[in-house]
């Protein structure tokens, strides 16, 4: 049966799947995160720079579209100029395609940041959204390792800004040369082969070295009896990868030296180790210790893309997940070198390095290290509206209250005495300021301290000794009204 | 010719049709209007809302797509179960759907207040852009006109708060239901009529009170020739109307009068004019004056949508084009009382009312007001970097900058001390700092003052009285360095 699109057609009112409506109370913790990482970034002489959602298509690199499957991965669709345009998938294939278009008059290297929202077209899940936002850092222009160390820092720092200090997370690092320069040592060239070493050192943390040992050689089943066939590298290779991911050290000198001794020697694998040596240094003059920033050989940090250091930052706190267990909470961002993106467009390499936190994950570690209730939600002061007749005495005490720097409003809907307070209270609002006729005519005004309300009906607080200097509800002098409201809201 | 997809196919770097990149200046312009402007929201007790980009077509109201036509005026895209999403054009549309959505839930008057980016599928031109900030605030679910009063308030707070004092912008005001009822009370009945005498007001400004009475009459040949068929009302009907568009006073009062008897007597006329007569008083309370809300009888904003009061704001100062002529630069937001949007989804009609700004029509009007350079440009202090040797006493002094909360960055590229110097200047930096073998030998440092040069080269400042407080160039001790550069930065 045809829906009939007659006047009374009604579509339902519903939120896009994988897409969220975010209240006032997330956003402050959203705005919060974004506000202290910017100065972060800044401090560290880090421009902002705001791109459009849109990229052409080419231009986004993980793939031309074919008009079987516009939209693989990513939100596609085709211009009035039949031009494939599609939303950002991230941050950095917009700063390339920038940094391609303005090489010639950007100050180099080029340090830029970048905050807002990227779209994938995945299969939406509980807490898996198609729109998030991400917040950026990279340099341009720089292959310095000193440039992987700063923005190694600005991570760190970053976390600390919000409120997560050393002990709570750490960025873990690692250079992809390393393990490179091992296979080539050890004479794993194909590159099918590499990828599959990747992959299986990338499953070190859930399988332990005897799960990766077997993905390394023949293979591995699972519980469930599914096979994965294996990188089939020699059981001597095998060893030598997993002696150098399981060679991480507390202290960043003592594993640069076990991973000298683990990779043993190759050109790549020597530069690797050289530019390790070089961010572990940049690091320690930027004042970063082991606590905050660490080697660890068994990063990965996905499979291709970068060309020098991976960094990832971590949540090291015990979390649970819905069902109460105990888990792993894993990333809250990461970055790393990547040479090739802006040659994409140029054919000339430029060294690039940068990272991106994900600010939902962000929020999501603060809740999991108990920092939520940073921010107490508040309300706006409700000027109750009693009579239709005196509602520019209600404007007035608002456009005070207003003017003094206290959120107030004046009641506007159409109900009740009974209803307006229920109003105020859901709203959250420190306090009810209340003008009846009798109130008005003395010119006076009752101010209900709606805080205290809240507290005594949470038993927060002790009700007789509170009574003595919190009354609940006085009724003062009209020019009184704002230094009142004002101690309410302060106490508050 | 087919075009190669092989491996050395290079995209060419580009920014989609219509869509603009943001450098740091002018983020940092258009951040500071929204901070501003969300201050004012919030201390009038609105609540910030985040909607997603997208929504589901059906929900955006303007059309429902058909297949050949998805993207008339929106970006739209089917989803993999086959519905069509549209990327918001509006933020009014996300909020009726949220509106109907949670209505049970929400508090209510709901009152929020929304920014971020819209999109619209249109001709891009010079100036005209398919993607722009909207920054809005609406109240669903109050009927009254004093929640229009407040959201005419509001306008004006933030136009003040942003730096436009009162005589340079002002919120014009106009009730729909007056014009309605004079023409109900004129026998105009025809909603053809009706629409087209909407369109011949909407043109009073450009073509004065005879254009419009062609245009209300039988219609109106334009220089080129062209014909415009008119809306065909009677003479007195005519006369009736342009009474009424003209009939705007310097004050509120005044004009309300003067409206009183242009539109004559008819139901709607009377409940337009006494709503506008609480919004005057609403207005008063708030301590809105006419220099900074007026009623304007002329004011028709958009034709369809608005069912009661609709107001904008406007920016009064003399403008010029890009070749210099003067012009008048119109709009920089509106909004109004629109009771029928969100009846769309539940079939219950639901009051309510807001307004739009956008954002960068508002900074063109602050660079109008000649409020442009309000905020210097100002880039970090950069620490050169002369020896790769002493890259550790480089960044402790970026390092120790940072924390003491200025900016500053090691060079990080490969160039020599000239094009460090260059870099630092580009970058706007107030100075640069000087670490050579022999200063770090002696435990010193030297500082470069950037500000002082770039004054110098502009003529700002008279060279010789100069050089005595600000040498351009100081060698201090180490441990001055943050002092001195503080110094510097503060003078700048």
């Amino acid at each position: 049966m045809r829906r009939s699109m007659s006047e009374t057609f009604r579509p339902i009112a519903r939120t896009p799947r994988g897409f969220a409506d975010k209240r006032a109370a997330d956003l402050r913790a959203e705005r919060r995160i974004i506000e202290a990482i910017a100065e972060v970034y800044e401090r560290c002489g880090f421009e902002r720079l705001d791109t459009g959602a849109f990229e052409y298509a080419d231009a986004l690199g993980k793939f031309l579209p074919d008009s079987d499957r516009p939209n693989e991965g990513v939100f596609a669709l085709q211009d009035d100029d039949e031009q494939w345009m599609a939303l950002r998938y991230d941050l950095t294939a917009p700063l390339a395609r920038f940094s391609a278009q303005h090489w010639e008059t950007l100050p180099k290297p080029f340090r830029r940041y970048a905050v807002g929202p990227v779209w994938r077209n995945e299969k939406p899940g509980p807490g898996r959204f198609r729109e998030f936002i991400q917040c950026d850092a990279d340099t341009v222009g720089s292959a310095r390792p000193e440039a992987d160390a700063e923005m190694i820092a600005m991570m760190s720092q970053g976390l600390e800004a919000i409120g997560l200090q050393p002990g709570q997370a750490v960025v873990k690092i690692n250079n992809r040369k390393l393990l490179n320069g091992l296979l080539s040592a050890a004479g794993v060239e194909d590159a099918g082969q590499r990828l599959a070493v990747l992959r299986a050192v990338d499953k070190l943390d859930r399988l332990g070295p005897d799960g990766v040992r077997h993905l390394l050689g023949e293979g591995r089943k699972d519980e469930s009896g599914a096979f994965t066939v294996g990188a089939r590298i020699s059981a001597s290779a095998a060893e030598r990868v997993l002696a150098f991911v399981t060679a991480g050290q507390p202290d960043r000198a003592g594993t640069l030296s076990s991973i000298a001794e683990a990779i043993g020697g190759s050109a790549e694998g020597d530069e690797g180790l050289e530019e390790l040596a070089k961010i572990d240094a940049a690091l320690t003059s930027l004042g970063v210790g082991a606590d905050r920033a660490s080697f660890d050989p068994s990063i990965v940090r996905g499979l291709e893309y970068y060309t020098g250091a991976v960094f990832e930052a971590e949540l090291l706190l015990d979390t649970t997940d819905e069902r109460g267990q105990p888990m792993r909470f894993g990333s809250v961002g990461g970055g790393g070198r990547y040479d090739d993106l802006v040659a994409r467009f140029t054919g000339e390499r430029t060294p690039a390095t940068g990272f991106s936190f994900g600010v939902s994950r962000l929020i999501a570690a603060l809740r999991a290290a108990g920092r939520d209730s940073a921010e107490k939600a508040r309300g706006p002061v409700v000027v109750i509206a009693f009579d239709q007749a005196a509602m520019a005495h209600y404007f007035a005490a608002a456009g005070e209250l207003r003017a003094a720097g206290i959120a107030a409003e004046v009641y506007l809907g159409t109900s009740g005495m009974k209803a307006q307070m229920k109003y105020a209270d859901r709203r959250l609002s420190p306090a009810a300021v209340i003008m009846g006729g009798d109130e008005i005519a003395a010119g006076q005004v009752t101010i209900k301290d709606l805080d205290l309300g809240r507290e005594l009906a949470a038993g927060v607080t002790d009700n007789q000794a509170w009574r003595a200097e919190r009354p609940g509800q006085v009724t003062v002098s009209r020019d009184e009204l704002v230094s009142v409201v004002r101690r309410i809201v302060d106490a508050g």
